[in-house]
């Protein structure tokens, strides 16, 4: 007899087969109704129970939480909220979990309680469902890469440069902690370290990614990267997913295209393949937001805000125009940006980009061409000398979710920009040969992953849309 | 004028259209022939210049690696080698590679050489060639998974558990290395760390995907590990890429199905989509078996190999079974095993394995129900009490390729197991109560992505199959 998914079930099997199914009880109403789920999908199988058929104690096993096996036949349903469900004939308890000690009952918990199980959070729908959006994007995103001609590439996590400076890192090393070997200055000695030097886990795997793209074209990377900040927010992790293309020929512009096109279209992707999970996650969210006052309530339910990303033009705006927007907006000359907008050159601040998301342009927006004193060394100069190449795409709600740059191209350029922030030049010995042998005009972008979980679940906290969160004072499991 | 990929224009697009194309010379032949490649495909497309019409001192600068754009109109081609070629009536200069300097001259490299020039190798057709076939597996890795029912998990890079005991592990951490806090009792107190514990890095993501397998059914890991093991071989790295399927309600059956069909799979993607780079790289080994003696070349030619994995049966084979065999085995019997095979119960080795599959089966086979002793602690126990429900996949040339087991999903047994070998339960309270609530047979296997890049593209050492690889005192780049 063969065995199904819940999937399967609901969508493809036709009736009045015999069918063996796995899962977990989700509820027992009535001795009699079980809602059986194996995480294929949101949404359960009825399995109806003849209770007298069953003996008492295999019954009373039958709780949230318990896996079994199901066998029967599929029938279409008598009842409302369902189409088929199984006639059981028989069941086998793989394992049962105890009403008293078991966490995940059927009722409300708090995302904060679940994030202490993370272990079982995943067995709620709330969870269940966005760790399939994750998976959803995450092949979106090789899909999308792979149909357009870029190439996959594994940059190294652990890296002997901490040149780019995208922030503070972390130290891997297998030297004895409490007693190091010292160098006769009475330093550690990295050269008796694994690697023979000091190692930290990568910030970026871009510097590498535009080595690859300078030979194969156009690449991507999708691997985890690490802040060792001690950033205790809601958009903050030390550990995170990251996805870097970086492409050969491609300037500015091309850049900025590649980018739009790439987020409508892994949205597009799961507005086509994650129907219920979204719908139950938009549900989710209305929830939410009802306890909350209305000016803090999303303006559109998830869908119509995915949608609405699909379907609209991203704004493309100078960091200039920006900075006049700013300037002349109420909130700056009534004095309520914490940080007010005086002078062109002032880094943006997450008030000012949620102002020009959320109130001014009310769609996703572009940003370019930003002073060179507030972005990477890496970023192509433009012709005023003030400029850089840079361009960061901004999201309601989420704040900086791209950043990315045309890249300095030119050796003599790039140098003095190197020489100018103190970056050693024998640190980026390879990075400098990229431009004496074969340069090109060339492009990238950042984008964390997590936010863009964050976005397409309408979850608020970036520790919930990933398995199991990695921030200060906490590595558990 | 629309800009095309050498690819497109290889193969999609219509004659006598005028295009733009940019790439890096491979060669310039006779001031008149460039061959031009953009990373897009092994094959160049052929430019012809009429030099006459070109200053001296730009045909000057269109030397081996030059980054150039060529504008001209496609036609069918007169010369050999090529069905059709650019006639040019513009060409502009990126970038220069002065040949002097440039190391990656039109000559034969040793792969050594080109491991000190990481950031320029995949410049070379081999590595080029490589890191399509790796970006074409990691592809049909996702796609098989995700049209077989299967959720991506990400599992957490950076761990504060190290009970799975797979290997030595590098430590992570954020204190002052020279004047690290200590405790009362004098060691280094990691309560002051950047996780408020001692963390490392990975070695499995099993153990957290098994809690996700027994939510979501069937996931899979695909991601950065590591082994801070002093291993200088050709088959070993500290870190790389490594799938983890991990299956709720699979036995050990299920899995040994799963994972040969999934290589199967995987490896018939590349032979569909690879077909030139493969062609290449055959082409390559067979060049480099030439100056083998006869004994140490290949049976087959590369694509006959993973054809022949495709078409036939792996053979499945009890490690009581293997035992015997290599107990009455000539090269046991003629004591030239380095480790002679006397009882059951003993470790194999590599060359127990290279002899089973190369010389007895001649075929990828599939060991298990190996000893208890010799395997982890999660393995099922079998009814014996004696082995395991483990299983490894041994594959000609490469070794162990897959090692996978059917976990022991019975809590009672799984404390003691953990009692006998020191494992901490305090330390995997969380993996424990995956067997407390709603547990059930369930499996998986971890196959290391590097050794399968090797087997799929013949190359012999895995550093040249991993873009940047790090091991013992080597992490450059």
């Amino acid at each position: 007899m063969k065995s199904f998914s819940v999937k399967e079930l609901l969508t493809t099997t036709p009736l009045l087969q015999e069918v063996v199914i796995n899962g977990w009880v989700k509820t027992f109403r009535s001795n009699r109704f079980i809602a059986l789920n194996d995480g294929s999908t949101l949404n359960n199988i009825q399995c109806v129970v003849d209770f007298e058929k069953f003996d008492e104690n295999l019954l009373k096993q039958i709780a949230t939480g318990a896996a079994i096996k199901v066998k029967g036949t599929l029938v279409e349903s008598q009842g409302k909220g369902q189409n088929v469900e199984i006639q059981v004939d028989d069941i086998t308890i793989h394992g049962s979990a105890d009403p008293e000690t078991y966490p995940i009952q059927p009722k409300k918990h708090s995302l904060e309680f679940l994030r202490e199980k993370a272990h079982l959070r995943v067995r709620t729908n709330t969870f269940a469902a966005v760790m399939r959006v994750r998976s959803a994007l995450s092949f979106a995103i090789h899909q999308y890469f792979q149909q357009n001609g870029f190439y996959y590439f594994h940059a190294p996590i652990i890296t002997g440069s901490d040149a780019e400076g995208a922030g503070e890192m972390f130290r891997v090393t297998t030297l004895d902690e409490k007693n190091p070997p010292l160098t006769e200055a009475g330093d550690v000695d990295h050269k008796e370290d694994f690697f023979g030097k000091e190692t930290n886990l990568t910030v970026s795997g871009q510097l590498e990614a535009e080595a690859y793209a300078m030979a194969l074209g156009k690449v991507y990377t999708f691997g985890p990267t690490f802040r060792a900040e001690n950033s205790n927010t809601s958009r903050h992790l030390a550990e995170f997913w990251m996805i870097e293309p970086e492409m050969a020929f491609y300037d500015l512009d091309a850049n900025m295209d590649l980018a739009e096109d790439f987020i409508k279209k892994v949205i597009q992707y799961i507005l086509d393949n994650c129907k219920e999970d979204l719908q139950f996650l938009e549900k989710r969210l209305l929830d939410e937001e009802k306890t909350k006052p209305q000016a803090e309530r999303s303006e559109m339910a998830l869908l119509e805000k995915l949608k609405f990303v699909v379907e609209n033009n991203f704004k493309r705006v100078t960091y200039t125009e920006a900075i006049d927007i700013l300037r002349n907006s109420k909130p700056n000359k009534k004095k309520k940006f914490k940080y007010p907008i005086n002078e062109w050159g002032a880094d943006l601040q997450s008030e000012h980009e949620r102002f020009l998301v959320e109130k001014h342009f009310k769609c996703p927006v572009i940003l370019f061409d930003y002073p060179a004193k507030i972005k990477a060394f890496y970023m192509r100069l433009n012709e005023d000398g003030k400029t850089v190449r840079a361009m960061d795409i901004l999201f309601p709600g989420i704040g900086e979710i791209v950043g990315g740059s045309q890249r300095e191209e030119r050796l003599d350029v790039l140098k003095e920009k190197m020489a100018a922030l103190g970056i050693d030049e024998e640190e980026l010995w390879w990075y400098l040969d990229l431009r004496k042998f074969g340069t090109a005009v060339h492009s990238g972008f950042g984008l964390g992953f997590e936010r863009l979980v964050l976005f397409a679940t309408g979850m608020g906290n970036i520790r919930d849309v990933i398995p199991f969160p990695r921030t200060p004072q906490n590595a558990e499991f």
